[in-house]
C-alpha cells in the first residue's frame, strides 16, 4: 500500500479537468497559496494529492482552478469511497488498488475504467474530506476559525472565499446520452444505466422510478376512462375501482424494492455499506475514535441529537402545522365572506373580490411553504446528523408533513367537513391540472429558455460561432460557471408524491386522476431530462441504493388512501341508498371493509419480498465469503 | 486444516459420554456394524469421527450406545457449526480452530472452554450430517432406502431402527442450577446465563421472556386492582386503563427486542448466520450446489414450495378455520337449545342438560386442535423446507391462527353478536383461571408426580439407596432414557401468547386480567423449571437469536386489542350515555380515536431502534472488520 502512494506525483503530463473551483474575486495570496498546496500535498502530509491548474481568463483574474488526478491516484480513491465494481466472474465486490486485476474490463491503460463521474465524485470526496490539522484559522481570513478534524472546504464555502464546487460536463458524452435519451421520438425506456454512469445512481433511481412509477399508473388510468366516457356513477363500480387501486398502490410499491434491488446490485450501489460512510462535511463534533471503524473523526453524542429532534424539531413542526391549518380556516372564513359580500352586492367589484381569498390563500401558501423550508433546512443542520443520508431523511420528513398539510387539508376539508363531493371533485382537477403544468413550466421550460438566452448573448459577446461541443476549455467552463444549480431530487419526488395523493387519496371521486398523471409523467420524463442536460451545471455522482424515506412516504400515502377513499365511498349516495335504514350499519360495514383492506395491505407487504431470491443469495454469498476471508485471516494470523 | 484431522483418532483414553443413542431390540448386527462404523469413520472417509461406547445393561442386550468425542474433534465441530465465542478483547467472533488463542478462557488443557451442551449440539448437528454416499438402503433393511445426501440418522428414525438420540444430564451441574434457579425462596431475576449454557439459548430466551413479561405485567395488574376494589365502573377511567395497555404493551413488545438483542449478542447467537445454516435433517431433495457456499447439499425449488404452501396449505388452513367457526356456532345453538329445554322442563335433568353443551364443545375443542396439529406439522413438513427456522415458522403460523380463533371466538361472538358485557366478563374470567390452573397441572405437576414414582418404582427395583448424584451410568441412563421427551417452547409460547390475548384482548372489560397473568407467571416459572430439570429429558441445546415469529405473533395481538378495546369502549353504556343524540357521532368518534391509536403504535414501533446502539456499533464494527478482511485477503491474493 504505502509505496504506490509514492508513486504518484503532482506533475502529469496528461492533465484532464475534472471538477472546477471558483474562489470570490479578490482572494488573498497567501490564502490561494496555502489552499492550493493543500490540495496537491502528500495524503501523508494531510493533502488530497490533486492536482490542480489555474485557468487564465481573458480578463486575467485567477478565482477558477481545475482539479484532476492521476490515473492511480483516482483508484486508490475509489479504494477508499468504497466503490463497489464487476469482477470478472460476474459478481459485484468493493474495489481495491491490490485485487485492481480481478475487475471486469481493467487494464493499466484503461483510463475509462471509471466513469468520469465517478472520478467526480471521488475527487469531491477527497476534498470534502481535507480537514485542519494545526491551522487555527484560515490563512489571511482570521475570522474564519478552524480547529482540528473540521472540513477546510466546507469552512471555506461558509466564509464565502470559495464561491462554488462542480464538476465540468463531458460534451461528447452528453450529446450521447441526450440523443438515446429524448434525442429520437421513440417508445421505450429509457437509458438508465447510461444516465447512471453520467450522473450518478441517485438521479438515474430517480428517473427509474418516475419511469416505473408511469408504467404503474396505466392500469389505473385504463379502468379510469371508461368512467368518464360512459359517466358511470354506480356505487358499485366506484367500489371496484377503488379497491383495485388500494391494492394496485401496494402492489407496485412493493414490486419497486424488488425493482430498484436489482438496478441497485447492477450498479453496486446496493453493496456500499452505508455504516462506513464519511461524516458528512457539516458535521462537527470533537475529535474522537469512530466506535465501529477506530479512525479519528469528528464524533458528536447521539443523546444531544435525540434532544434536539424531540425537544425543538418536532415541537416546532406540530407549530408550523398548526399554524398552517389555522391559515387555512381563516381562507375558509374570508372566501365564505367573499360569497356573502357578493349575494348582498352583486356587483363587478364584489365578483372580482370572489377571487381574491384564493389569491391570497395561494401567495400565503408558498411564501409559508418558503420560510418553513428554509427554517427545516436550518433545524436538520442544527440537529448535526453524522451521515448525508440520514441529514436528507429527517429533511424530507419535515418537508414532507408540512407540504402534504398544505396540499390536501383544504381538499380534506372540503370532503369530510363540508361534505360537497361536487366541489372536490373540481378542486381536484383544478389542483392536479394547474399545479402539473405550472411545475413543468417553472421547473424545466422557463429555466431552459433563460439558458438558451444567455447562451446567445454570450455567443454575440465571443463572436463565436463554433457549436457547443467545440468549445475551448475557457469558454466550456464560463458557460457552466453561470448556470443554474441541481439541488437534487429533492422537489423532483415531492412533486411525485404529492402527484401520487391526488392519484390514490380520492380516486373513487375523480378516476380520471391517473390519466392526468400518466400523461403528465410522460412529458415529465422529457421535460426533467432536459433540465438535466441542458439547464443545470452538472451534479456530482451520489451513490445511493434505494430512493430511501420516499419509499415509506409512498406507503404511508397509500395506508392513508385506504382511510379516504373507504370513507368517501360510505359517503357517497349509491351507498347510502343501500342502508336506508341504519346509518349504522352503513358505518359499521364501511369501517370493517377499511379494515380488511388495511390487513390485506399489510399482509401483502410482509408476503412480498423486498429483494428478488436472485440478489439475495447474491448478498448471502457476499456475506459467506467475508465471514471465511475473516476465519481465513485469523488462521494466517494465528 | 488437514492436518489437525489426522491428530483425531477414534481412541481416546478419557472417554466422555455425552450423548445417548437407543436403538430399537434386535437391530441386525450388520447394521449396528455399519451405523458405529460411520460414526466412527474419519471425515474424509464421510464419517462423523466421533467416539463410539456400547452400554452394556444387566440383562445384556447391547441397544444403547453412548456418543462422545475427543476435545479436538468438539473444537473442530465448534466451527464447523459457526459456534461464536467471546474473545480477549472482549468481542465476539466465530470461533476457528486456527485462532483460537485468541479466545477467551481459552487453553489447551481447559476441557470447559465449550459447555456441555455446546458439545452435545456439536454432536448432534455432526450426526444428523452424516449423509448417506453410494448406499441405496440401510444395510439389513432393503426397504429403507438411502439416496447420496440423504441423513442417514433421519433415515433410521423414520424407520424404527433409531429409537431416539438425546444428550446426557451432568447431575452435578443440574443440582448446581436447580439451587440457583429455584431452590431457594428468593426475589430476584433467574440465573439465565446458567440456563442458557445448560439448556441452550432457546429455552433461556423463553424464560428470559417469561421473566420479563411478568415484569411487564406488573404496571398493568397493579393498575387493574383498584378497578376490582374500588368497583370503578366510570367510562373514563376505563378509557384511560385501556390507552395505557395499548401504549404499554407497544412499548414492552418493543423494548423486549432490545433486551433480546443485549443477551443474544453476549450469548454469540446474534452473530450466528441464518444463511449459512445446514439444512434440517428431513430436508430433502437432489444433490447439488448450494449457490451460497457452493457446497455439494440437497436443493429443492423454492417456486415448488411456494406452490405447496399457498396451493395447498394456505386453502387447507382456511378450511379448518371455517370448520372450527362453524362448531361454535352449533355449540351457541345447543347451548341456547338447553336454556330453552331447561326454561320449559325445570327438571334435575334438565339443568344437567345445561352443562352438556359446554362439555361437548370442550372435548371437540381438544380433539379439534389434536387433529389440527397433527395435520399442520405433516403438511409443513411436506412443504419440505431447508432450514429448521423456517421450518418452525410456518408451523407456529398455522397452529397460531387455529388456536387464537378456537379461544378467542366465543369471546368475540359473546362481545360483538350477543353483546352480552356481563357474560363476557364471566366467560373471560372463567376461561383464563381455569387454563392456568389446568395448564400448571397437565403441563408440570402431572409429570413431575408420574416421574417420582417412576424414580421410586425404580430404585425398589435395583434396590439401590443412591441419592441421583450418586447414580452410575447404567442408573443413569437407564432413569433419563424413560423421561418424557420436551418438544420445544411452542407449547409455553402458545400458552404466554394466549393468556396475552386474555388480557390484552378485553381488558377494559376485566382489568383483574393482568393480576391473574402475573400470578400465574411467577409460578409458570417455578413449575417451568421443574419441568426442565426434574420432568423431562436434556434437551438439545439449539442457537437462536430472537423469539421468532413470536414476536410478530405478539405484536399482531396487540394491534389486535386496539381494535377490540376501542369496539367496547364504544359498546358501553357509560360512553353511549355521552352521546345521547347520535349513534353516528359516537361510532366516528370511536373510529376516529382507533385509528389514532393504531398511528401512534405505529410510529412508536418506527421511533423505537431494535437494538440498542451500543449493540448497533458493535454489529457495525463487525462488519467492517470482516469487509477489511476481504479486503486484506484479497491485497495477499493479487
Amino acid at each position: 500500500m504505502k509505496e504506490t502512494w509514492s508513486f504518484l506525483d503532482t506533475f502529469e503530463p496528461n492533465f484532464r479537468p475534472l471538477v472546477v473551483i471558483e474562489l470570490a474575486k479578490g482572494t488573498k495570496k497567501e490564502t490561494i497559496e496555502w489552499f492550493t498546496k493543500r490540495i496537491v500535498d502528500k495524503k501523508a502530509n494531510g493533502g488530497a494529492q490533486l492536482l490542480i491548474k489555474p485557468l487564465v481568463t481573458e480578463n486575467g483574474d485567477e478565482t477558477i482552478y481545475l482539479i484532476g488526478a492521476s490515473h492511480l491516484r483516482l483508484l486508490l480513491g475509489a479504494e477508499t469511497v468504497g466503490l463497489v465494481k464487476e469482477c470478472n466472474d460476474n459478481s459485484m465486490r468493493s474495489f481495491t488498488y491490490s485485487s485492481r486485476k480481478t475487475f471486469k474490463d481493467f487494464a493499466d491503460d484503461n483510463h475509462n475504467f471509471l466513469t468520469m463521474s465517478e472520478c467526480q465524485y471521488i475527487i469531491k470526496h477527497e476534498l470534502e474530506n481535507l480537514r485542519a490539522r494545526d491551522e487555527k484559522m484560515i490563512p489571511g481570513y482570521p475570522q474564519a476559525k478552524l480547529y482540528p478534524g473540521k472540513s477546510i472546504v466546507r469552512r471555506l464555502l461558509t466564509n464565502g472565499i470559495l464561491v462554488q464546487i462542480f464538476p465540468l460536463h463531458d460534451r461528447e458524452e452528453l450529446k450521447k446520452l441526450r440523443h438515446t435519451w429524448y434525442g429520437r421520438v421513440k417508445i421505450g425506456y429509457q437509458p438508465l444505466d447510461e444516465i447512471r454512469s453520467y450522473f450518478g445512481e441517485t438521479i438515474a433511481l430517480y428517473f427509474g422510478f418516475l419511469e416505473y412509477f408511469t408504467f404503474a399508473l396505466i392500469p389505473m388510468a385504463v379502468i379510469g376512462i371508461p368512467y368518464y366516457v360512459f359517466a358511470w356513477e354506480d356505487y358499485d363500480k366506484y367500489v371496484m375501482f377503488a379497491t383495485f387501486n388500494l391494492l394496485w398502490s401496494t402492489v407496485i410499491l412493493e414490486v419497486w424494492k424488488r425493482i430498484c434491488a436489482v438496478m441497485t446490485y447492477r450498479w453496486g450501489t446496493l453493496l456500499m455499506k452505508r455504516q462506513f460512510e464519511e461524516p458528512r462535511p457539516g458535521f462537527h463534533g470533537a475529535l474522537g475514535i469512530n466506535p465501529v471503524t477506530g479512525r479519528e473523526e469528528p464524533v458528536y453524542s447521539s443523546i444531544k441529537r435525540q434532544l434536539r429532534i424531540y425537544l425543538v424539531s418536532v415541537p416546532f413542526v406540530c407549530l408550523c402545522l398548526y399554524f398552517s391549518l389555522y391559515v387555512m380556516m381563516i381562507y375558509f372564513d374570508l372566501e365564505q365572506w367573499a360569497l356573502d359580500y357578493h349575494e348582498e352586492n352583486k356587483s363587478t367589484f364584489s365578483s372580482l373580490m370572489l377571487y381574491v381569498p384564493s389569491i391570497i390563500y395561494a401567495v400565503v401558501i408558498e411564501i409559508m411553504n418558503r420560510i418553513y423550508r428554509y427554517a427545516a433546512e436550518f433545524l436538520t443542520s442544527w440537529e448535526n446528523h453524522r451521515l448525508e443520508s440520514s441529514y436528507q431523511n429527517h429533511l424530507i420528513l419535515k418537508v414532507l408533513v408540512f407540504n402534504f398539510l398544505n396540499c390536501f387539508a383544504s381538499l380534506f376539508y372540503i370532503a369530510f367537513v363540508l361534505f360537497d363531493m361536487k366541489l372536490l371533485r373540481q378542486s381536484l382537477a383544478t389542483l392536479l391540472i394547474t399545479s402539473q403544468i405550472l411545475n413543468q413550466f417553472a421547473e424545466s421550460l422557463l429555466p431552459y429558455w433563460l439558458q438558451k438566452r444567455h447562451v446567445k448573448k454570450m455567443k454575440k459577446h465571443t463572436h463565436s460561432l463554433k457549436t457547443e461541443t467545440d468549445l475551448s476549455l475557457v469558454e466550456q467552463v464560463n458557460l457552466e460557471k453561470e448556470m443554474g444549480t441541481y439541488f437534487g431530487t429533492f422537489d423532483d419526488y415531492l412533486e411525485l408524491f404529492l402527484q401520487f395523493g391526488y392519484v390514490s387519496l380520492f380516486s373513487c371521486v375523480y378516476p380520471l386522476a391517473a390519466v392526468f398523471a400518466v400523461l403528465n409523467n410522460v412529458t415529465e420524463i422529457y421535460s426533467d431530462a432536459l433540465k438535466m442536460c441542458r439547464v443545470y451545471k452538472r451534479p456530482f455522482a451520489e451513490p445511493t441504493a434505494n430512493i430511501g424515506v420516499w419509499q415509506l412516504a409512498f406507503e404511508t400515502m397509500s395506508v392513508i388512501s385506504v382511510v379516504t377513499n373507504c370513507i368517501l365511498i360510505g359517503m357517497s349516495p349509491q351507498v347510502n341508498a343501500l342502508f336506508p335504514d341504519s346509518k349504522m350499519d352503513l358505518v359499521l360495514t364501511v369501517a370493517l371493509v377499511e379494515h380488511l383492506l388495511l390487513a390485506i395491505k399489510f399482509v401483502m407487504a410482509f408476503v412480498i419480498p423486498d429483494k428478488p431470491r436472485e440478489i439475495q443469495i447474491k448478498l448471502a454469498k457476499l456475506e459467506f465469503e467475508s465471514l471465511e476471508a475473516l476465519k481465513q485471516q485469523k488462521r494466517g494470523g494465528s
